[in-house]
């Protein structure tokens, strides 16, 4: 048996998990375990300019690959990315955060040490962690095979962030390792008589059925359930939606797709595609306000068959322990049986939508513009606010995928996201899309793609604020303003050898200029569109109405 | 009785705290408090980039003004600036942080809203920022004065943050005001049993002594003891120095200054004069690992006169309750009788630092050339790195000031503290000294500084990464490079209106040109100034090479 350092076997676990690539920034004491990473043939480091921002991209990453891995130093590493940890946990990306901690002694003797409070609590930020993980260990040479095992087969299983305290003396210890790394889990038994019960009651619903709906959302893209899905929808043309924060998940060339469901905030066929039922088949939904323009949805539960990802309900009954990929397995057979009689989705009317004609960029022309440009597996991140809300109404080509953070709602995000998803998937076409206001936050990463040669397309939607807030509060006031700055000259000031193209363009045939452009050759592009700051998407305006609503009811 | 809003008596106590400024990010959830803070005619708006920026820059609002204020909005928000929070604990600033949170039915109802986990559970955020705050409040209606007052009074006592979440229905609602603002909390008396205890077993010790020594610390510019320090060294000159922390609290022009003590980091002459005594007498005094090249001081207990924030002791005899403003009063007369006997400082041997005749810059060159730079007044932020531990060697003009946060440690604060630190002071000049790696955390709030007009001098080391990690761990390693910048051209490219000059310089004929411009004319300025990247003040050498041992010690 050889003997390896704590770190190795941290390491080796995260290579199992499919992890390549560790996102952080390096801190006096994180720099042994990173000799370890250095030393690692397969898993690369990559710097980040901040935390925050290395954060962001290890959920990115960890939203393409299934897990990622992110390393900071103690306190002020860690909390600089909590945020983004906590994103990861609300909208479940399994991101391991090691977090390189002041050597074992100093910590039992309460030194006074850089990093800490400086009251001798060691602990503060473990505890802060924890509500933001699905679990955490404090790893010492003794405990650290269990413990790195248990923090990360907990944190696969739930598909949420799992924390690891690793002090500099632990890091660099050597253990005697486990003859073979633990098997992955088992898949759950195809067969059980909770299953069987589940499909029971799903057929005795489904039996008498003839307009049946399927409303799928981001849990079922997470439980990467994208392929059952589509062989459900090949049995039969049902009317099939998903919520903004699971677009994606369904095939959207596929027939019966009818659009992205928002309760009030849906479009009127949507809405009565998906309401209009006698059963409505829910796959990993969760209605939050910002996706149902204030929990408007009409979606009774009696008319419910509600697949979670660890129990399903029919009718109001619960099923449990179930996993939403047994229960999608139970389910076929039951479905494929009574299908025939289902209504087809109707063929959506393509909407009227009249070609902007004008000649400044409207919110219209530049999405109708944006989805003739897309292609056939394009990633595009949208950040929270016009962005993510102008796409919900994008149909997306095959095998395209949509990622934005609509229930933790951070803005900044998805530029740092944007270098994750690059990282994780260097080949493919990658369009970030991202308001003034939010590229703000986090824009320093543009020096690290630019370092990695990556090359993602950046549109920079310049409305000159905060347009969502304005459209929820204070359309005039100047707390909506942000500094004004020259998008175009961004990505040369960061990158001594920048090879990037930038545009700023106002004007529609500008834009259609710019992406036959963009279409014929890949290079890192940013496209600075001047838009009016008080323009909006039509699904952003409704939802907007309705939080002002609901923040102001109670004043 | 004139009846206001919670919101209104919150701005009250604020303006009553001499805060003049609220740093932030708008989000939903704080929209209808900036409201009444856009109506208060004596408190402005300052939006920042971000929210980490932003803690940051009232951080140094706080350092400057006694107290600060910050408002973001909640998960996101908060959460972002949890790390800046964190550094105002644990280096003594009272930031008093204000979270608009959901309106409060949405969080009895336990509702699916934007910005939480999404489990229903609204106290998440609350119980993290307990770990880092004086004291902690969620607002009603029915407890909002109350608990206000008790929030800000322990913040303002503790000289630390406290923390005030307020939903958005509470921020707007209606209360009848108390009659008047409670009164400042009085000062304590100046004579106590525990005073006159003090200042007789203090007079024990001091009365044989003839060596004495003071060293002060960054507690004692928290409590603003400066003028207190000032009046006893007046008595007699007996030597005097600060730890790196509190340089500034003790006038660097009166006679008996001897520089900056830093354990076996100190020069000779320093160590010798601080430690070689029969008492010395300790101000404010925190002995942190970076700050004592590893906890080399010595300076038996028996030996000393220690000074805190709530207590002090003599010879190991603890005397409690005392402030520390009490204890020193005690002291004075003390003091006075003895002084005469009291060896006088050595007048410092000029050292013998041979200017440097290199054509390129090094930091002895830098050093020396800021040291003439410096004029009366002027207030210096030193980024941990080579910046804070290069500035420890600086003699302060009359009446300068040096931030810096060596506890804490956070790379990147100073930028943004800048920010807040020329908020807080438009009139003096404010230097920031800070390296390319620390600058690429926070580097948005250039654009702040310039919407603003402020104009701050920025001297940016590119010694092209973590020079200061370098030396600790990993000289050659990937890992402590960075992405290369065209530092210059960000002013430009952070301002559609930019004013401001930048040079980039390697040589000392340059860097002299460049000073003596910037002592003729005021303008925002950014000198980018290459230095060798394995180039280190001399503190630095000797504290890295500690640290390098204490985190390799046990491995």
């Amino acid at each position: 048996m050889k003997t390896h350092t704590v770190g190795d076997y941290l390491l080796q676990r995260l290579h199992q998990a499919g992890i390549r690539h560790l996102f952080g920034v390096p801190g006096d004491y994180n720099l042994q375990f990173l000799d370890s990473v250095i030393a690692h043939p397969e898993i690369a480091w990559v710097g980040c300019a901040n935390e925050l921002n290395a954060a962001y991209a290890a959920d990115g990453y960890g939203r393409c690959r299934g897990a990622a891995a992110l390393l900071t130093t103690f306190g002020v590493g860690e909390l600089s990315a909590i945020n983004g940890i906590a994103g990861s946990y609300a909208e479940y990306v399994p991101v391991i955060h090691i977090v390189g901690a002041p050597a074992s002694t100093a910590q039992r003797q309460g030194d006074c040490v850089h990093h800490s409070l400086g009251d001798g609590d060691f602990r503060h930020f473990l505890r802060m962690a924890q509500e933001v993980s699905a679990a955490a260990a404090v790893l010492t040479a003794d405990n650290a095979v269990a413990e790195i095992d248990r923090v990360m087969d907990e944190a696969l299983y739930q598909h949420r962030p799992g924390y690891l305290l690793l002090a500099v003396d632990v890091a660099a210890a050597e253990i005697a390792l486990p003859v073979s790394l633990p098997a992955a889990p088992a898949p759950a038994p195809q067969h059980s008589a909770v299953a069987d019960a589940f499909a029971a009651a799903a057929g005795r619903l489904l039996a008498p059925a003839q307009r049946v709906s399927l409303l799928a959302d981001f849990l079922a893209g997470r439980w990467q359930l994208q392929a059952q899905l589509a062989e459900l929808r090949e049995q039969r043309a049902i009317p099939a939606a998903t919520l903004l924060m699971g677009k994606g998940v369904l095939n959207e060339q596929q027939p019966g797709y009818v659009g992205t469901y928002a309760g009030e905030g849906s479009t009127p066929q949507v809405r009565a595609a998906i309401e209009e039922t006698e059963v409505t088949l829910c796959v990993g939904v969760r209605f939050t306000d910002t996706l149902t323009a204030g929990f408007t949805q009409q979606l009774p539960a009696e008319r419910l068959i509600d697949l979670q990802p660890f129990q399903a309900t029919v009718a109001g009954e619960t099923f449990a322990p179930l996993s939403m990929a047994q229960a999608l397995a139970a389910l076929l057979p039951v479905y494929q049986q009574h299908c025939a009689h289902f209504a087809l989705a109707q063929a959506s009317a393509e909407e009227a939508t009249a070609p902007a004609a004008a000649a400044v960029i409207s919110q219209q022309a530049f999405w109708q513009a944006m989805q003739r440009f897309l292609q056939p597996g394009d990633i595009i991140l949208a950040d929270q606010g016009t962005a993510a809300f102008g796409a919900a109404a994008l149909r997306l080509p095959q095998g395209a995928e949509l990622i934005v953070q609509p229930l933790w709602g951070s803005i900044g995000y998805t530029l740092p996201a944007t270098f994750g998803v690059q990282t994780a998937c260097p080949e493919r076409r990658v369009i970030l899309i991202i308001g003034d206001g939010s590229a703000q936050l986090t824009i320093q990463e543009l020096g690290s793609i630019q370092r990695d040669g990556l090359q993602p397309l950046i549109f920079l939607l310049n409305n000159e604020g905060y347009t969502v807030e304005r459209a929820i509060h204070g359309a005039e006031q100047r707390y909506n303003d942000i500094a004004q700055w020259n998008w175009t000259a961004l990505p040369q000031a960061m990158s001594l050898h920048s090879r990037a193209q930038s545009w700023r363009i106002s004007e529609t045939a500008q834009l259609e200029a710019v992406l036959a452009r963009l279409s014929a050759q890949r290079c890192l592009s940013l496209v600075e569109v001047v838009m009016d700051k008080q323009d909006l998407p039509p699904l952003l305006r409704k939802v907007t109405a309705a939080l002002h609503q609901r923040n102001s009811r109670a004043v």
